[in-house]
């Protein structure tokens, strides 16, 4: 069992504290403790608005015992806060294993690599990844069935969509496995590969990666990034989409938002992304899209079930908010799929 | 005025001599001597096919004056062919300057580096890009056209397309500029950024750079690389499409090519890489294909006539053999282009 303590210090506000959020709502009994000088005292729920009474620290040195420190917010740029040191450098010396999402590697600074030595500490620089893989689509194991999500754009709820149907088709006694594919995912699973930082020439090479270092369960539930029409990070996205060789997909959207994360340009409507990810993905093998995650966390439950209810209609496949309606529906397009392929033939790759 | 040795000791086959005979085509008058060992005393015609007289000598103390050496083969895997250090070591110890393409980093090379500052010659490892960029759609220069070239698979001739159009539109006193995404057309134009080896995150955004580093003139040719469809490469591709945001695209094709590069993954029809290239770029900007560049070099001049003619019916644009007919038609389609956009509607980026 791991006992977490997240660093959160000084965030500016929940969107930059996406990671401890979700490391809170998806590790929820391995996070003992955050920590963040400006708001010692606190709960969880009053910052975060989860995580119920899990204490916020000044410190590590008022933190009880945790065997490993996670840096939980994402700073503009990815570089390391200077406020950040003292705390990184006290896990260190307690012999904690430090995990980090940030652009800058921790393991190359020279301060924190002696420490780590000198008290047998890890520092896993999760953000960097050394994959040279190339994709070949050989070796793929025809009875794992795999599912990735995608989305309109990033931040969307790609993650969450697929952890929410991992958890449904565990209560199912389903061998179901959600595959991280960026820092919060990893930090969440324990494994994976950040592939935004994968070497372009392999970036298809570390999608299939994954696909083989996990197609020994039944169903992969792989996590997606960016949007295929995303013009900062579409390379991403169609590295992820051609490397996994999805059978199904799971689109992604979110209610309200009309321009690209980070840029000016517009959003085009969703059938656009409909067709554009069917299209690019069933040319090379057998794909469809399952179903729709709604993300309505800027509109009224009313508002949602509304949108729900248009999107399912237009695109004749189920379109639930897993919040608010659970991915019941989700999981069962996930099975459906599966019967499809599988009870009818299994010469599918 | 550079004169360029190009080394190409022990290449198995042509296909291995892309780029040293890219460059005996598009850098005729800069270079003066091949090198290889094992095939001294020949000249490039007769091994390459291309070349003329050039004479082919055993070592670089053979060589007359030469003030580069490039590497003009791709070994397989990217690395330092042991037989060829001599060589760069003999180039270093003259001052002369090395153009490396490969993935290993000369400059990283105790040796090299120490030869390099004992006698003030420089290393250029052009396969290496600390492009940050991230792509924003930002400062495009309105009147500047930006043509792209794209193609069903890798190495079907997309630079060539584009380096052949851009000399038919000199001739024509067109302020067109090629602009090099790839290690063979760095090395014919001295500039460019190599997006194969940018981090993921950066792709979208080096094209970006590449167009806001050139957009001073009138057409921008911007090399492209792989295939959307690629199951290796599209990531690269994808990165590239939306971050040079082309107006208009020149479709690449080559003859008798039924399987993607280096799998046994099977080409989709053309229309369906037509239909996509469109699809996804123009879902974001204005863009459609004008022509197809079609490589014949595995076809006799009928079929080959005869594929152009069935291409252009069924496409309804030009399309040519840039090497057989020329790539005058080709040309005339971006200056229609230019014409459709700019004498109409200024306001298109």
């Amino acid at each position: 069992m791991t006992s977490i303590a997240l660093l959160i210090e000084g965030f500016p506000d929940k969107s930059a504290a996406k990671t401890a959020i979700s490391l809170i709502r998806y590790r929820s009994a391995d996070v003992v403790a955050l920590i963040d000088s400006t708001r010692a005292g606190l709960h969880a729920n009053e910052v975060l608005g989860v995580g119920g009474n899990v204490p916020i620290y000044a410190s590590l040195d008022d933190t009880p015992v945790a065997d490993t420190l996670m840096l939980g917010t994402a700073p503009s740029g990815g570089r390391l806060p200077a406020n950040w040191r003292t705390c990184i450098c006290a896990a260190l010396r307690r012999g904690m294993t430090v995990i980090s999402g940030l652009h800058d590697r921790l393991a190359d600074d020279p301060e924190f690599s002696q420490l780590a030595q000198q008290h047998q500490a890890e520092i896993h620089d999760i953000r960097h990844s050394k994959c040279t893989h190339l994709a070949t689509r050989k070796g793929l194991r025809p009875e794992c069935l795999r599912i990735h999500a995608v989305g309109h754009d990033c931040n969307v709820g790609k993650m969450v969509a697929m952890l929410e149907i991992e958890a449904v088709l565990k209560q199912r006694q389903r061998d179901a496995q959600f595959v991280a594919t960026g820092q919060t995912g990893i930090m969440i699973t324990g494994s994976g590969i950040a592939v935004d930082c994968v070497v372009a020439d392999f970036v298809n090479g570390a999608a299939e990666q994954l696909v083989l270092d996990h197609q020994e369960h039944e169903i992969l539930l792989i996590e997606g990034q960016g949007s295929i029409l995303s013009p900062m990070y579409s390379a991403v996205t169609c590295g992820l989409l051609h490397g996994c060789v999805p059978h199904g997909l799971i689109l992604c959207y979110q209610v309200g938002r009309t321009k690209f994360r980070h840029t000016h340009t517009p959003i085009p409507p969703l059938r656009v992304f409909y067709d554009l990810y069917e299209s690019i993905t069933s040319s090379l093998s057998p794909c469809k899209i399952i179903g729709i995650a709604v993300n309505g966390r800027d509109c009224s439950t009313q508002e949602g079930a509304a949108i729900c209810s248009a999107l399912t209609h237009e695109f004749q496949v189920p379109a639930v908010d897993v919040y608010r309606d659970g991915a019941e529906k989700l999981a069962d397009a996930v099975e459906q799929l599966e019967n499809e392929y599988f009870s009818m033939d299994k010469n599918v790759c």
